[in-house]
C-alpha cells in the first residue's frame, strides 16, 4: 500500500488528502497548528478550511517527521514563499526514495526560482524524484466529490505514474506529462491572471472583458513558459487553460475573489480580510513572475499591472485603460 | 464615409450594426420579416432580439437589393445553414468592390464548406474580398457598450483594416489577422463545446469538470483547425480560446443555455423553447464538424458525443461517461 505524506492543511492539501484516501492510498497529514491536526484526528473534519468534508481515515499531526516516516510519495502543499523555509526544516525527514509531488503555485520572491527548483535546492532532491500537480481544482468541488482532472508531470515517468495510481479515482483524473515548466508556469500564472479578471469584473466588466483578459493572459503566460523551455501544447491544457478557466471564473477561486473586491474599490486590507485573512497568491507571484519575465525579456501587460495596482498604488480605474484600451493594431 | 449593409437582425446583427454606428459607419440592416424592419426604423429599437437598445441612426428594410445599393461592407449575419440560400438571392445585388465581412459561426451541412467558402461559392466573391469576424462577443453586452475585443480576418490585410477601422469604438476593439480558416474553426467549433459545457453545468457538475470539458474542446478544435491548415496561436487567442470562454461560461449564451436545458433532462424542443424558439448553431454545427473532423482523419470525441445526444437519442447520463470516465493516461 502507497503511503503518502500530505504536508499542508489548507483547503487544496485537505481535499488532496481525500483524494489520496479515496483512491486507497494510506495518508498522514502535517498541519503547522497542532489544533487543526487535533481536530483533523479527532473530528475527521478540517473545520477551518474544509468544514463538513469527512476526512475519515486521515490521520494529522502538527510533528513534520512523523508524518513524513515511511512515506512513499511526499504532497507540498503550502504557501509558495514558505515553501524553502518549511523544507529547510524537513529535508532530514524526507524518506531517501520517496516522489516529492508539489501542488504549490507560484516563483520565489528573490530567486525567481520554480517551486521544484525551490524544492531542489533546499529539500536536496533529485529533479527526477520531483513531480508537479496542476489542474482546475477548486478544492470545494474535489473534497464534494464533483468530477475534476489534472496533469501530474515529472521528468521519470514511473514517479508520474505512481504519483497517478496514487490519487486515481473516479472522480479525479490525473493525466501524466513530462513538462514540468510547463505546469509550472501556468500554475503560478493562474493566479495573476485570475486577480486580473477578479479586478474587471470587480469593476463591473461583463463576460466579453473577462475573456479577452484571460485569452491576453494565456498569451504572456505562454511567451514567458517557452522562453524557460515549456512547451505551448502544456499550457493549452489542463494546467493552463483549464486551470486559468476554472480559477478566472469561479467565486470559489480565492485570487479572482481577492481581485474582486479590489475592482469594487475595496483596499488590499479589505480583500484578504474577504479571503479570510489568507493572502491570494497571486499578490506575491505577480512580483516575482514580473521580474523572471524582464529577466528573460518575455513582455506581461497584465502580470505587470496587476503589480503595479498591488505593490505601487496604481488605481484599478487607471488599470482598466492599461488593461484593455490599447489602440486597434494586429493581433 | 463607410457605409455598412448589416444582412441580419438577431441579436448579433443589431449588436454589430450599433458597434458600426457608435464607431462612425453609416448603417443599413436587413431583417427578413418587414415588420421586424419597420420597428427598427420606426422605434430605433429591435424589440425582438435588443429590446430596450437604442438603435437611433440605423435604417432597416426587408429588400436586400435596398440595404446592400452603395455599401462599402456587407455583414452576412444570419445562421450558418441559411446562409447559402440568401446569398443565391443576394449575389447580384451586392456592390463589386464590396467587403464581405461574415459573422456567421458555422460548418454547412451536406458541403461541409466553412462560412466562407459557402460566400465564395454561393455569392461568386473572391476570397480576397471576404473577412471574417469573431471573438468573445456576447450580443448583449456588447449592445450595453461593455468592453470587448474581436479578430477580423482575411487574406487581404488592406480589407481587414477597412473593416476594422468601421467597427472600432472605445468599447469594441477588433484585431487583424490573416488566419480565416482558424477563425472560422475557432468560432463554429465553440457552439458545440459550449453545448457540452452547458449539458454538463445542466446535470450539476461544476467548474472544474466544465473547464476541462471546455479544455478538451479546445484540444480537438485545434486538432482539426491544424489539420485544415489554421495557425494554432489563432486558436489560443480570441478567435479560439476568448470565443470559447465567453459562450461557455456566460448563461446569456444561447448554445450554452440550450445544452443546460437537455443536460438537466430537458427534451430538444423544451431547449429550443428555452431558447426562445432559436435554435442554437451547435445543434446542426456538431453534425458537420463531426463529418469534417472524420473527412480529415481527426478525433473529436466531445463534438461527436454532442452529435449523439442530439441526432442519435444518446442520454445525457451515458454522456457523462463517455466525456469524463475515460481511464487514466498520458495527456
Amino acid at each position: 500500500m502507497t503511503r503518502a505524506a500530505v504536508m499542508g492543511a489548507g483547503s487544496w492539501g485537505t481535499a488532496f488528502a481525500k483524494v489520496l484516501n479515496d483512491a486507497g492510498t494510506e495518508v498522514a497529514m502535517w498541519a503547522r497548528r497542532p489544533e487543526v491536526a487535533e481536530a483533523i484526528t479527532a473530528s475527521n473534519q478540517n473545520p477551518d478550511y474544509l468544514p463538513g468534508v469527512d476526512l475519515t481515515g486521515i490521520v494529522a499531526d502538527s510533528d513534520p517527521a512523523a508524518v513524513l516516516a515511511g512515506a512513499d510519495i511526499v504532497v507540498l502543499v503550502v504557501p509558495s514563499q514558505t515553501l524553502r523555509a518549511n523544507l529547510t526544516d524537513w529535508r532530514d525527514a524526507i524518506p531517501a526514495g520517496a516522489t516529492v509531488l508539489s501542488l504549490a503555485k507560484g516563483v520565489e520572491t528573490g530567486t525567481l526560482l520554480r517551486m521544484s527548483e525551490v524544492i531542489a535546492d533546499a529539500g536536496g532532491i533529485g529533479f527526477d524524484r520531483i513531480a508537479v500537480l496542476s489542474g482546475p481544482n477548486l478544492s470545494h468541488e474535489v473534497a464534494a466529490r464533483q468530477p475534476a482532472a489534472a496533469v501530474i508531470a515529472c521528468p521519470d515517468t514511473a514517479r508520474a505514474e505512481q504519483a497517478q495510481q496514487a490519487c486515481a479515482t473516479g472522480y479525479f483524473r490525473p493525466y501524466t506529462n513530462t513538462d514540468v515548466v510547463g505546469c509550472e508556469i501556468g500554475g503560478a500564472s493562474k493566479n495573476v491572471i485570475a486577480m486580473a479578471c477578479g479586478i474587471a469584473s470587480g469593476m463591473g466588466l461583463g463576460t466579453n472583458a473577462v475573456a479577452s483578459l484571460l485569452t491576453r493572459g494565456l498569451a504572456e503566460t505562454i511567451r514567458l513558459g517557452v522562453a524557460l523551455g515549456a512547451n505551448p501544447v502544456t499550457l493549452a491544457g489542463l494546467a493552463g487553460v483549464g486551470d486559468l478557466v476554472a480559477t478566472c471564473t469561479s467565486p470559489l477561486s480565492r485570487n479572482r475573489s481577492f481581485g474582486y473586491v479590489l475592482g469594487s474599490g475595496g483596499s488590499m486590507a479589505a480583500a484578504q480580510e474577504a479571503t479570510h485573512g489568507q493572502v491570494a497568491e497571486g499578490v506575491k507571484s505577480c512580483t516575482s513572475i514580473r521580474a523572471l519575465s524582464q529577466r528573460h525579456g518575455v513582455e506581461m501587460p497584465l502580470t505587470s499591472v496587476v503589480h503595479q495596482i498591488c505593490h505601487e498604488g496604481l488605481s484599478v480605474d487607471d488599470a482598466v485603460g492599461l488593461l484593455l484600451g490599447r489602440r486597434v493594431k494586429p493581433e
